[in-house]
């Protein structure tokens, strides 16, 4: 008797939302982008994340996202949609919408804003999972919902068939290789999905006993992340170092923003937008409010790190 | 010459959203809690602010629960409506329905879940401002969105007319008092509100040079507040604080959950339901997933605290 | 009967600790120091806090300092002595060099780099007074120890006699408030200190119940911080609030290092020193390492400010 | 040509500080201690880190510890010797008594306590390396001093041949791939050493280029950590990942302390001491004040961990 597979593993990349310059979702770009992914060999779509900069778009703009995500997907593999909202309900109606749309599951962070201890959070996912059509992933990100998951409530969501799966950005691989034992010791039979959200240390964590990746630079390079996710899988581990290395230097886009006028978002999102504008893959590289997008000048550092990398 | 007083000064009570067990916004309970405020002598009704459950509720249930504010108050006092949304186009939705719904101003806090720093947070407010109708007050909170709102930056935005005032939740006396000499200088005739939302230092922040508070604790007993308002504006300083201290001690109330199984949002705004619930100015106590309602034992701490301080 | 006033009250300056060029314990410059302090009307000194580098200074020259500091002070008034240090034994050790050289009492910090916990951090006090001769104060300073003493553990260590008093540097006036009201009702015949240790609220805690202040900017104006107090005292806020006004703006020294190249230390103690300096109270500003000095156009925002506030 | 080895790398446990029931450092089981690491193979010896309680002895304790240790060593591997004070003098002091006792490097943190930024922390490491003997690894290891060491910062370091390497301890393996990279291209003849002291994550940081651990449940299973470190340095990552799953389980020891009474550095080298006593390597589990010695109760899980990982 072997493990099962988890349902939600290897390389999934969390879509970008592109946008016109009136801020309007572009969905041709879109299409493209999600075209061009599925064309590289993904497992997955994750619609909706940080990267797709939900919690800047209206439940409009998220709806009409998701869809044309979903009608380019076409089932071929599973779309994943971030349902990212401060609270439970809120949430809920969102889960609604994205099983309408026909995503295949939710992922779901803990609350934010709100300010929650543990029973809070354990509540949270317990209510969104028994409400949601869907099947639920937990979104762990402290960064910005300054909640770290534990490896106990994960676990123990885990092996309640709760959650079908963590997407992890919390930063913390310690905890992250405790769960992957936590997991395999608890719940061995769920197929939980344990994605790594950290595009510069997949290799490493697919060793540590990852199922898969949830690489925001999988938008600019989706086929380097299916090389790597296939030669950790294959056990080849100089080829995925090597793979990783390539990746992690092209990371340094996030870097391109001059950091005296511009922070998180805008360097990571902004970077990932402007390095597809310069392949050609979106039309802009226009962000939301209050984020702003890269310049002439950071513009063309992005273009010398597509260059080093070999993708211009 | 005299300095114009603020419009946005004196005790502004931030409403709780009382709920039905099925968790729908009871009106004729929140009607029955700003008529009891207004009865009392508030200067003003903070709608929708974090004692308010904003995050936590859809946009219909804000809508129906501004609606029934703006009626009730009848344009006695201002009326200000948090608009807390992550990013400026969610604010600015927000911004739109509070302003056809007859509110009176905005409150606004820096971008949360996003990952921003400082020039991100100016952007967003001064869009903001630059968009909506209504004059936009910004909401401090750094507890909830963890960034701290600089001193420098809300002088600046209070000498543009930019922000019309402050609702100061940071816990930082000394950054408060910073910005009030600070604005005395730089925005004299700018009539920026300064509120304290500190219910159990707002006799300190009063001598601070606060312009009034927006306390939490106003739900429970708004005539103290409004009281300990007098004596501050009045130069009685000694019963101010004799006013203070007994409202410190019965915002004990919020110490009356089990820290083991209930943590911040639970405490604070469980306590200040349980109870208006035991004054029978709301029906329930009942908040909203993944909060808790306070349980039999915890109802009975509550009691207790009323009954010390006179109000039961 | 009436509840005892506190041994540790009024105002307590925590002396800086004047360096030479070489970066020894300038003993003149210290002397000088401490008698305009006792000039200006002080009521305790505090040697060997976070102004006065205590955790830059080898074991010999805390003790130097000390020393002079105790024989200048010649028993006016009190005198406590920070023994700073990580933990238990450590700061016994440097209890009883206190001890020896003739302070009056200890002020004692949470743990620090160590990793701890609230029952840690208890046993710690208990442990440090257990074995200490002197009465010990507790120096509540997150921001420099990255823990907060509750409310539930100071009023419980002033009950039961293991604490004195604290230092309040937390910046968190509303626990401030509360342990005001909570060591007053379960300690009232402790005569436990309370004592501020922010420079630009003295007026505000005062109002709130502080028995006294340790003001870092008491260096450069002890005559304002014992006008401050006398007012306070004797009921005169609109005097006080005038007077810590005019403290809060000279406070503007802390902002005159460049913030590109200095940070919190440098930019507090360095201030400190160079306007003590320009004062002709001390010979030098020189910090330690890794702190720098303030350069020449810093000092010179140094000297605008001391002119502003009457002291040039 | 290849780049060069770097001297300091493979396993250096970072060894306790065996105490007497008094207090006192227990020299033979000191020794002990050592023998049994170089027995197993060991690389170097780290003295004096936070697993060797440092920062809660007394200088002539640490004195007596380092110079056990470099005996017990007798030259056979490099001893490098934590220097861990809060501000620059205070490091040298212990850098010189380090160098007169026959230590082969320092490990010197950021500064503590005392407020500092980038620039602080630059100077810091500059006036060490620049006025010690001895060569200077930095060691990153924020949830104790509350800095991150920045890549830029470390790098430039590297390059400048300032330090000889660092100990990360900073729990973000995102970070320290960023730095294994940016060492390779800018400092690739340093010999810089990157050493994870993250003992779970060892197969995941040697696959992501680090030279070597500084475990500190090398204490323990120092025998493990050398066959896991030369699996890594072989390419063997299968074997690596079981020795490491086998070790990540056992490092459950430092869950065996109830949560409740205990907090960080009790659970963690209390859990060592405990297990190293049980194991008959060390007389006692004895720690320091404020700590705890683990109870009866707690002895027992760590029992059962260890019979559960073969080695009782």
């Amino acid at each position: 008797m072997t493990t099962p597979a988890p349902r939600f593993a290897g390389v999934v990349p969390p879509t970008v939302t592109p946008l016109t310059q009136e801020g309007e979702v572009d969905v041709n770009s879109l299409e493209r982008l999600v075209e061009r992914m599925l064309a590289a060999g993904v497992d997955g779509i994750f619609a909706l994340g940080s990267s797709g900069e939900t919690v800047f778009l209206t439940d409009r703009q998220r709806d009409q996202a998701l869809e044309a995500i979903v009608k380019t997907v076409g089932g071929v593999v599973p779309v994943i949609a971030g349902c990212i909202e401060p609270t439970t309900r809120r949430v809920l109606d969102r889960a609604e919408a994205s099983a309408r749309l026909g995503a295949d599951a939710l992922v779901v962070t803990a609350p934010f804003y709100a300010i929650v201890g543990p029973h809070e959070v354990e509540r949270h996912f317990r209510s969104v999972a028994a409400s949601a059509e869907l099947p639920t992933l937990a979104y762990d990100i402290p960064v910005c919902v300054h909640t770290k998951l534990s490896t106990g409530l994960l676990t123990r969501l885990a092996a309640e068939g709760v959650l079908a799966g963590v997407k992890d950005s919390s930063g913390d691989d310690v905890a992250f290789r405790q769960l992957v034992l936590a997991v395999a010791e608890h719940a061995p039979d769920a197929g939980f999905g344990l994605l790594t959200g950290h595009e510069v240390v997949v290799d490493a964590m697919m060793l540590a006993g990852a199922s898969g990746s949830v690489p925001g630079l999988g938008n600019v390079d989706p086929a380097g992340y299916v090389r790597l996710h296939r030669a950790c899988v294959g056990g080849d581990w100089d080829a995925a170092r090597r793979e990783q290395d390539r990746l992690t230097r092209l990371f340094r886009i996030v870097e391109a923003a001059d950091p005296a006028t511009a922070a998180g978002a805008t360097r990571g999102v902004g970077a990932f937008k402007t390095a597809l504008a310069l392949l050609g893959v979106i039309d802009s590289n226009a962000v939301s409010l209050p984020l702003r997008p890269l310049d002439a000048d950071e513009t063309a550092r992005v273009r010398t790190q597509l260059e080093l990398a070999g993708l211009l």
